[in-house]
């Protein structure tokens, strides 16, 4: 038993006693103490005085407005037309999930997960990534094979530059096969993905790099690094594209302990650059062919660069041995597309050089990301059954901020509505009619709008469309309602039309402007 | 100051004397205690034995497996295909906002809100509706006018049967008018929007029942219910749906204290159904037409009919006094759409009765409710500044319950990929060429699949493509590389024929083939 003071400078002192204290004490109500604890903020903060209401979004996350709304809409649509070209399904998993499902999964990284309130039942985290909870999926469904894509969003309680495209709410954009396959055909599947994406996107020139995990270790191996150090050297070479050598080899000699021979050894091989004859030629290599799996990895590269030879990507991916990735979980070929044109760059973002191991922030310009990691979902089964994986990320949120900024510097406007046709009048008291054009047009699946004014004014109905972007505005007047036609204006280069045939009473318009309205569109 | 024990049978007796304390104290650091009694917990859980992993969602939550997702795609391509066709442009908002955003919003269904843990910061709190986020972002925005819609999760604490398609995530489907616009036009927009959803979805039959707060509002205070009673009264009215007429009528009586004779009245007035006639009719009625609101509501209900006479949907809708809706934020017209064919309509969930303001929990068989909100915007505002709203909310969730029961019972099997054609082989060490052909077929838009096996076997191949409904197998054997042919064989039929024209090497598809497959489907 014991007692601590909850009032300032006096708090805190006597938490490690507690902590002993408690774990012999039975029946301990500590949910209950914090309850009233939070129960006693609120009613402290309600007698605050007048409190001023502060009109914004949570930290970190931003409404999409309807232009970046359109814009995201078509970058969903030229990536989910290839991950469908690629037979992929899709499912969707719950924003949040039990907390435990989250644990143990991300490292250090963990203290970014943002936890939803104990208010009684579950404790539950907002999803983190989408590996995570496909790897959850799989296993409780026992699903040994799927190719699936998943895009959704996820949280993470960073300290994002806004300005520079990241937020605590973003979205992710995924590709997996599950299965056991024959080596690297699903592993060269992802990288044509990526490249068509990529090539499709038109974001400018792009290089993919590959490396893998094994000759990763390999490589450590044979140059001395001891083997409880691989994984905290590895994510100092994954520096390497925002760091130069000197920097690099400077964090693993005096912060992480490694002899300056090693640091070297490794700097001679993290400067290799090639594609098939480089794996050739590391497999003659007298260091690194010792290591089993240096030489496993090099020879699934060879396979992996014959297979994309015939997927005809090879322009653009490079066998790189200096690309780690942060992640700890990949347990093979790794991956990362970054842009390398000028300008479409986003700048470097400070926070990233701090958080290496978050998925989408591995390196400035990079695009997508992935690589297999064989052992995720047995983690989640009960008798650790494995599934292999092999996926890619695409970084969607650097992909918007760029489509962004391409549209802003375009002169071309980006509509937010598709409507093809307004239904406008330049006479008063025709309310009704204008209506009845627009559900005929609406009825024959025509996108059409008109203003909810009984008079509105001509001017204002085509300033709406120059706004907007409609191309046609069907115009009512008492002449045309006599003569059974309906003037068509094409909003850009005003020309008009008389386009017939009406029904005098009821005014009905006649399959032919309809068609007129779909055409133009 | 005080002190307090967290050890069991001693805990909680001084809450009282804390709370007084505590207000007088400067500087209180109930966060920091609360934070550290929170990671005590986590410490004790974590030294609480071997923990039993749990694999699961969490309550009220569910994975969507692809073909769940399939019909999820199909629906909201009908659904989003409306909202364009009337000329709506798309937001999106975070999935969580400040606590202080949705506090005073929701009555005590506030007690549904799912909080965020407090890790320093913002006190968060996840969406419980897209209603409130979206005035919000007008208000934040100064936007006055906008069509827009919003398809997204919300979350409720509540106790839902998920076995009848409700649960604690999902999702809502809104369509809302924000402008200042003549009266009804807007309106009337919204129910025509409703008969074409739920006419495209093909749910059955269905019915559009129509009122006003203001009728309503006329109607109480014509009975003799006091205006303080008005917002309880609806309450019970708007159980109707659900309970008889004795029951409503004893609830107001003896739950409520209203007279008798005054509920008798309403029973009168709740009886009624009808069309522009019963307005017009109410409008002649001696004791209704005293209420100035009434008759303005009624004079709309008339102005209404008459442009859904000209939207040609007067057939599903009805003016029906009966009609409350429970949530407090609705200023005039309300309405709700309820599936009345039997077979279709799920089963009366328990937890509705006790949970009449929930949005989407309105009555059995409901699929869309909404109506005019013109003060709720003004509560976000600084200056109050209101901005008139009316929209309606799909009941998206009980559609995709009604759809996948169909599914269920329909022989027809839901395809879970797009994918065109199968590139298989009946022969060994073909695999180059299959990967070639596919590639081939890739870039020519063409989605094709091909097994990631060195050697498949045929049946396995066609037995894939029988399962994922892939209508056409290519089949590449040494003859037909020979040949400069493919065979393509049509799953259903088992009918096959040979397409040239192949090149010897490299094996390439000509144009042709591809087109073959492209029109099949």
């Amino acid at each position: 038993m014991f007692s601590f003071r909850v009032c300032a400078g006096l708090v805190g002192c006597r938490i490690g006693i507690c902590v002993r204290s408690l774990r012999s004490c039975p029946g301990i109500t500590i949910d209950e103490e914090v309850a009233k604890l939070l129960e006693l903020k609120a009613q402290l903060g309600g007698d605050d005085g007048k409190h001023q209401f502060v009109l914004k979004t949570a930290k970190g996350t931003r409404d999409y407005n309807p232009k970046q709304m359109a814009i995201r809409e078509k970058v969903f649509n030229t990536i989910i037309s290839c991950f469908k070209r690629h037979g992929a399904e899709t499912i969707d998993t719950p924003v949040f999930e039990l907390k435990e499902t989250l644990t143990g999964k991300y490292g250090e990284d963990s203290k970014l997960i943002y936890d939803l309130k104990d208010q009684g039942g579950e404790l539950l985290s907002l999803r983190y990534d989408l590996t995570v909870p496909f790897a959850r999926y799989l296993a409780m469904n026992k699903i040994t094979n799927i190719k699936r894509y998943h895009i959704a969003k996820v949280y993470r309680r960073d300290n994002p530059a806004m300005t520079r495209g990241r937020y605590r709410e973003f979205y992710q954009c995924d590709f997996d096969i599950a299965g056991q396959y024959d080596p690297m055909i699903p592993d060269a599947e992802c990288l044509k993905i990526v490249h068509e994406i990529l090539s499709e996107l038109d974001l400018g020139e792009f290089r993919i790099k590959v490396n893998d995990r094994r000759i990763l270790d390999g490589m450590f191996a044979v140059c001395g690094v001891p083997a409880d150090k691989f994984r905290t050297i590895c994510s100092t070479v994954d520096k390497l594209d925002k760091m130069s050598w000197e920097d690099v080899k400077n964090e693993m000699v005096n912060e992480k302990g490694l002899s300056e021979e090693a640091a070297d050894h490794i700097g001679e091989y993290v400067s290799l650059q090639g594609g098939m004859d480089l794996a050739e030629r590391l497999l003659q290599d007298q260091k690194l062919s010792q290591s089993k799996e240096a030489c496993a990895g090099l020879s699934d590269m060879k396979l992996l660069f014959s297979y994309l030879q015939i997927f005809q990507v090879t322009d653009k991916v490079v066998f790189d041995l200096s690309l780690a990735r942060g992640l700890d979980y990949y347990t093979g070929i790794i991956y990362e597309a970054v842009l390398t044109q000028v300008g479409v760059v986003p700048a470097p973002v400070s926070t990233e050089a701090q958080n290496g191991a978050a998925e989408e922030t591995v390196s400035v310009g990079s695009v997508a990301g992935g690589g297999r990691y064989d052992g995720l979902v047995g983690m989640f089964d009960p008798k650790s059954r494995k599934v292999p994986c092999v996926g890619v990320s695409i970084g969607i949120e650097r992909v918007f901020s760029i489509m962004e900024q391409k549209a802003e510097a375009s002169a071309e406007k980006v509509r937010t509505t598709e409507v093809q046709v307004m239904v406008a009048s330049a006479q008063k008291n025709l309310l009704e009619e204008r209506l009845k054009l627009t559900t005929e047009l609406w009825n024959a699946g025509i996108k059409a709008e008109v203003m909810y004014k009984k008079n509105p004014k001509l001017l204002s109905q085509l300033q709406h469309c120059e706004d907007s972007g409609i191309p046609l505005v069907a115009i009512l007047g008492e002449q045309e309602l006599k003569d059974g036609v309906v003037k068509l204006r094409t909003v850009a280069t005003r020309e008009e039309v008389w386009q017939g045939c009406w029904q005098l009473t009821p005014v009905s318009l006649c399959l032919n402007s309809a068609q007129v309205c779909c055409s133009v569109t």
